[in-house]
């Protein structure tokens, strides 16, 4: 069988690990540790456990075990002190402090969800994003990063802190893969976190491995305003050294209109501008019902309806993984 | 295999069935819904579920899973907003909400725990314990009738509110059992709120199961203050109308001198004074070691080390078992 490792953190994970699934292929997702915010920061910061939430997301979509169960895992509590946790971050945090170990709460829940493949966070260390705007302002952790409506501007640097070890599975599972997906996701927020932690970056340069960028639908106002294809691969490149993709995969489906209006105050749709780039595939990726993501997650309702459909993307991936 | 029903609420079914999983009978425990105190209380309130706390422990201690999910149902969460909630009542809370119904989420986690038997709510009602004092007082909940210490000075009446409707599976088990325990466990928190609800008195005076009570222990300071085994059979009477009991097992051993100064606080040790009752069976049933209960279970902790030793129990229950 061969091996794909997805790489990234948050719902593009959820999506993309949803419909690989599916397939017979080794998977493994590889996880960012920096997520901050909503129910994962306050279980870091009130029980100094390791943030859950991504991997939770990864947890439920190579899940095997009941709908009830993946349900469960996605629930939401809304009234009271539990309010806004996701019973699944609970089940992490309590069990990383019944065992001790983050990882040993993963592969535990692993095993109580029936997953198929593994979930690696990058690192097992406690790190914050930390990202110096051009204006000198820092901000201090995921969270205001993604809430920030200033990073279009500029910034002069990002990173972890204090700097972290890597995962040596997360390596391995990269040096020894057949096709490693980037993205979708936050850009400062999922994709390029992961490539902060040192060894990551290298080992996308060096695995044998093919490599795919899967290009956001939407761009993210104060974020990346305007941002077009060309602009997310050469940003990716920044971190990665050099240009690692050998497939770029861009939707070219068009959401409605009443839509992409809805969506207007988030921000716009990434246009394309590569279209002489071989190594362009283009496909209507979208979505088109609610997914059973959204029935569950009392926050994801608040989440983009313009989203990649899990099998579609699946889809395209299997079409590569073919021709490898 | 004998089918034996356990009745209470509490650590002291915890105990009762945790011996009597490792014998080849059908167990099944019937729960109180009265519980409102602690962790239960606030998620009663807060989220409007029926009470998790005194069913979560009947499902770990029938569970066959591995030490880790065990010790995961029973963890306590010692910080900020979650501080105080019982993973376990957790897990079965977002279950209730998930499925819409108390009794499928006890299922559920009954799966999830592979438990060996059965657990059923004496009612699916919403209920409140209360209880009016001779001096008028009204005391409201079961989390004000644990901590009254007024309750030695009698009361007028002990009722739920509103008037449950009894869950019709609870019956069953009770007209079908070989062997019906009943106790150990707080007289007016755990018992006895069984009992108010109707049809299970009557169940236990219909059926043709043999019926056995476990005294407990310890009196409970401003409660049974004083109480003798023959207090609590005269008390058990008030509520299923005859003396339903055939066998009265009470312990003889006797803990260490400091072990009783350490809980003079809490209460004294219950005094036999039923010595020419054949249905007493004397033996000692103390426990000497810490139980994995309490290794987990930060509340816990703080109970009582005066306690049943579950292995001792039930040699005594299977004895009797043998003999009908």
């Amino acid at each position: 069988m061969k091996k794909v490792v997805v790489i990234g953190g948050g719902t593009g994970n959820f999506v993309v690990l949803s419909g690989l699934k599916n397939y017979p292929v080794e998977l493994s997702a590889i996880v960012s540790m920096a997520d901050d915010g909503g129910s994962t920061g306050i279980l870091r910061d009130e029980l100094g456990v390791l943030p859950p939430g991504d991997v939770r997301q990864c947890l439920v979509a190579l899940s095997d075990s009941s709908r009830l169960m993946r349900n469960l895992m996605n629930y939401r509590f809304e009234n009271g002190g539990l309010g806004g946790h996701s019973f699944g971050n609970l089940f992490l945090s309590a069990l990383e402090k019944v065992t001790g170990s983050f990882e040993k709460a993963v592969e535990e829940m692993g095993r109580v969800m029936s997953i198929k493949g593994k979930v690696i966070p990058v690192t097992t260390h406690q790190v914050r994003l930390k990202m110096i705007l051009n204006s000198g302002k820092v901000l201090e952790g995921e969270g205001q990063i993604f809430t920030s409506t200033e990073i279009e501007k500029g910034f002069q640097s990002i990173f972890l802190e204090p700097i972290p070890e890597v995962n040596r599975k997360a390596i391995d599972e990269i040096m020894n893969a057949d096709l490693v997906v980037v993205g979708p996701g936050g850009l400062y927020t999922s994709l390029i976190p992961n490539l902060l932690v040192e060894g990551v970056a290298r080992a996308l340069r060096e695995t044998k491995a093919k490599k795919v960028f899967i290009v956001n639908l939407m761009n993210r106002r104060g974020q990346t305003n305007g941002f077009t294809v060309g602009h997310y691969i050469r940003e990716m490149k920044r971190f990665t050294g050099i240009d690692v993709f050998d497939y770029i995969l861009v939707n070219n489906g068009k959401p409605k209109k009443e839509l992409i209006e809805k969506y207007a105050v988030e921000g716009e749709m990434v246009q394309n501008d590569l279209t002489a780039d071989s190594r362009l595939i283009l496909a209507d990726l979208l979505s088109e019902v609610k997914s059973e993501y959204q029935d569950t997650d009392v926050l994801a309702k608040h989440r983009a309806f313009i989203r990649h459909d899990s099998g579609k993307l699946a889809k395209e991936l299997m079409t590569i993984v073919t021709h490898i």
